[in-house]
């Protein structure tokens, strides 16, 4: 078995694994509009592989449901009609089954495509198609937690399945020392086309911290009444800290005066000692500014990144989510993966507990709005000298 | 088998019946806050028992779970909190088996209940308790019905299902002769406190239709320009035509100059002698406007109900829902059962052909706000001579 | 000069006198959807002479600038495109000065008119053009008193102009006896056309309070915790309550410890022995129902009326706002006057200290929607008995 | 004189200048939350001199009235609670008369003040008042302007008040070779505080525009179905177009077949040879895509600026608004002048004919929300090579 066929059956595996400690009513619900249910997710990413990959290049290939280009669009205008955004929890037709049915359909069409010759367009839009996949098993992850954290029975997804963070294993501070240094993605392997145009930049002398920030150390910036002092949030996070009464992170619950926090293994005491998660950007950035310090650019990131332990929490950053200098977008669908989203979002690097294996690297660019909190997300301190 | 315990019986499997056409999937969606889930439906009657009868009136009753009392409350404040309304649809857990298995410990406890000595006040709770269920019966239904909708595939709850009004089978006018009638529920059998409080009211010479409104009529009202005319218009109905962008009733959908409308056994081609359905209070009043007459009051509309057929459409009125004189409410949470909504809704009455067997009579007072349009409402025409 | 212009003159005069305590700042602002500016209002009822008399009856007329009858159109729809009802507050030409020049004109025309020979429906429209005006002074009044409460530095309007309420003059019950009463206008005197169909109604034995509810005994409900009890409150009201965290009636401040109100001579110590105003719908009700009793219903208050006090407060009843038997509305313009309102409001009778001179009558049919409290409303007692 | 003292009279001047042309009634109106009322706009730059000068430099202040701290602070939570930013229109207390005698006042004081000796600090500050004021007297205009737009009358503000852009004088293009650059302010000059951190940045090959986009470049794209073809926007651009039904820019109407523009002298024909403005980010973004092309960096426009024609119109960046390499803020409210703002903004670089003079400069940055479209904004194109 090639070794891409083999990684495309690893990767669709892993989406339905996922799934294993669902029920049927687990599959359906949309709590919020900035996530999507699992039933959708599984079928989204065949989707992508039905209409990037088999329609296109799979001689004679006949969908599995001609609605379903329909249903299971996400966000390409270039692929016509879709589903509005936020009503996916309310299709409860096709069915989990056929859902599943479909998957089958998709991976036996796939399995055929794979078995023969293929050009390299058509192996990197397979290879596009498993990175996106890997995307959305980590969206799972995040939307099953927030749907399981609305409910107040405090569902566990699985009790062995142990996405907090451990502690962090070093201390201290890499130096970063001023000059010009390359920022970008390099050499053969996947990449997106965002982390595209290796090209320089001016850094200056600064420091990034080899630790994440703790729990502990967090309940130190609300004890100390971060959240009631105006003078560490932005304008904006400010707005948002007194319009919504926020007191604490996203799942975060003070029971009888002690902390606890909702993971997908149950309500669980909060360990002071473990990396802190699920906190937004101005979160993040209130917390750095309350430290006297600031959160690091994308590019400081990626230039210190080999001197520290990363994976554990995706990493706010101070940069906004722009294009690198001679960004270009291909026509047709995969040009609207990641282009049309750079306004108003920061970036995010590193990865989490949460990402699929083989689906990180230092030149990865995430990116959120600045109010979610529903990823792992983290803080790493830096600081000008 | 005593009476009541028959039908007891009767009326929970009526409900479990309505059911069986569902996937586990379909029990979940709440797509309006107007709506319920199926799942919650079931649940939420069960909890009437187990809240209004078992923890009164069965000594030593252990619940089935403690946590249904919070989740599975509607609106009494009387008994405690409860989750919010519009997140009903987002509660995954407990399951479908779950609540089938609530339902079984509801039914075995009630039917050890009902096998003894009821006082009058135990049987009229529990009377309640039938009858609130078949209200339930009824919202499923047409919680169902605008649910499918929603969905692109027009999925088929039931081919044989037909829930489509049948023709007018009499046309021509009811007199109605100026003088004093007695309103209100007289007789030993059940109603509800809202049609208690047997009174005089006077009336007007006055007609009322002995056929409802029909498909074909409301197409006229639609060809004239019904829907473009400010005129035939309450100021609020306006609002929402101009707001909403409103051309034509709910579940009404023109298809290459053709029109269907949706139903629960599929995408159907319009009758035109078909009895209206799916109208709201704006449409009924604007459609009499256009036609020079107006809606009945409910008063009207009960001192000749012996005179016409009904019993398709729950029909709008032109009387507000409010208190019948010397109208009291119990204490407890009985009391919030009718009382509390008295004010911007407007009467409904009838019944229709999703209402459950037993639970109509000529006394009964249905009531809805203005703009809603998912019952299956329709429109008998009066005039004042 | 005849009675009716010398009426016109005293009406429009008063609309001026009224404004005399502004500055030309204060004629602009709009803070809420439900008022408008003085300097809209003056405007307004000058083009409702011009638009519905002068243009119609007087030979030849031309308009004072076209583009008011865009600009003053209130609610119209036959009358053509109007402003959006919110936006009159920021609309500052034509100026107040312009406004006044405007009035000029249509006084001219009208008193040219009025001293010719007029036909009785000319007579008519102007009587209604007038009677208009007046219940526009009621809203500027009001409005006014709105806007200035928004203030921090608490304005006054004018020290002598003391509109809050005497003392009640009188205790006790008034019985109204079962049976067959006329309700509606009757005589030659002007009436709104919601007031006409002199028609009979059946009215069962009950009391109305004498006096109207102090500010003293609202003070108890207040401190009996009426605000934070769910059971007084229809559901909509609990959901006002709740949602804006209300705890005491508009206008009124607790500073120190100290109860104050606002008023339009500046703030104002609470007299707990004056008669309590700018109460909503569902306060009233929740009041009525904290003292075991009822709000009446607006045919049993026109029954009573010759036995008790009215015309401090507008007074709240528990009967919706809805046609009376035989209702009709007059084509054009005149016609939408009152007849497109009849839905979701509520009836209040009396008048209030606002109320402009000649312009109260027992049958006179006012309406709001249950949460408007920024009227002089009040709360009258009775009981079903 | 000196020179301080006759370039704050100057400044102040300027203010008051600009509202010559106003009625009384113009100075009240906020019609939408990104602007303000020329009269707050006028007594906020006092306060500003108030309570940041006066208050802390001259001994014995006595504040011109107490509540104007609280009535006239924009957003500076150190300084203490404030009104409501979306609710200054409602305030017409003090009157425009009483904020001209606050200017007066505070004038005066700060003539003492500036005849004697001043320490840096002091100097600094007042330097900085004197920019706000002219910060704010640009938003006055297109406050103005925004205000009289959506007066059906298209009232004239000042018929020789020209703000229309004049033509291009230069084309073709600048080339930015790779390499690093220095940016951000230098010298003795006053800046603000986010210029300041002068540092190095790397550039690749680029080119940028001598000339800014004309309205007739622009229209080009209007005809070409830009406003209807998703692929040329951002996500967040299309979703802007569709929610609003955009089909061209703010201010620009199309009058029987023939474009014109909306400006302070009043409804004028679209000149395509002039230079276009009130563009917001997503529509400069589009049209760049159209193009083929895109917007520059801020850097590469600071790099380049010596080299072509700037000030007409200040052009949107690609560059989020980020801090600079080493930025800190001062302690207290000059503090909050810039810095909490650096979240989900985009730089503008340039000037435009609304700003005051000696108030450009080519480090300048300013910035705003990608929607808005009210500021005299337009587009320069780049490429990279």
């Amino acid at each position: 078995m090639s070794h891409l066929k083999s990684r495309y059956h690893q990767v669709r595996q892993r989406s339905e694994k996922l799934c294993e400690p669902l029920t049927i009513e687990d599959y359906l619900p949309q709590p919020a509009d900035f996530g999507s249910p699992p039933k959708w997710n599984l079928a989204h990413v065949s989707w992508f592989f039905e209409e990037l990959v088999l329609k296109p290049y799979q001689k004679g290939y006949k969908p599995f449901n001609d609605d379903f280009g329909f249903l299971f669009n996400s966000y390409y205008n270039t692929l016509g009609d879709r589903t509005l955004r936020t009503s996916r929890g309310d299709l409860t037709r096709p069915g989990v089954d056929e859902v599943y049915r479909y998957r089958r359909y998709v991976d036996e069409k796939m399995d055929e495509l794979l078995s023969g010759e293929l050009t390299d367009e058509e192996k990197d839009t397979i290879i596009l198609g498993l990175n996106h996949e890997q995307q959305h098993q980590e969206l799972m992850i995040t939307d099953m937690k927030y749907m399981f954290s609305l409910n107040p029975l405090h569902p566990v997804y699985e009790k062995s399945f142990n996405l907090l963070a451990g502690k962090n294993k070093e201390s201290g501070w890499v130096d970063i020392k001023e000059g010009v240094y390359e920022i970008g993605h390099t050499g053969d392997g996947f990449c997106y086309d965002n982390e595209l145009g290796r090209h320089k930049t001016y850094l200056h002398d600064a420091q990034i911290s080899k630790a994440l920030v703790t729990n502990g150390e967090f309940l130190e910036f609300i004890e100390a009444g971060g959240y009631e002092n105006f003078k560490y949030w932005l304008d904006e996070g400010w707005s948002w800290v007194s319009a919504n009464g926020v007191k604490h992170p996203l799942y975060w619950k003070n029971l009888d005066g002690s902390w606890h926090q909702f993971t997908l293994a149950g309500l669980k005491k909060l360990d002071p000692d473990a990396i802190l998660g699920h906190i937004n950007f101005y979160e993040a950035d209130a917390f750095a500014r309350w430290k006297g310090m600031r959160l690091p650019t994308e590019f400081e990131w990626e230039a210190a990144a080999d001197k520290f332990d990363w994976g554990e929490r995706w990493e706010w950053t101070n940069s906004a989510y722009l294009p690198y200098p001679g960004f270009t977008t291909v026509e047709g669908p995969a040009g609207e993966y990641n282009g049309k989203f750079m306004v108003n979002q920061m970036v995010l690097r590193g990865a989490s507990v949460a990402t699929s294996e083989g689906h990180a690297r230092k030149t990865y660019r995430n990116f959120f709005h600045p109010p979610l909190q529903w990823q792992y997300s983290g803080v790493r301190l830096a600081r000008s000298i």
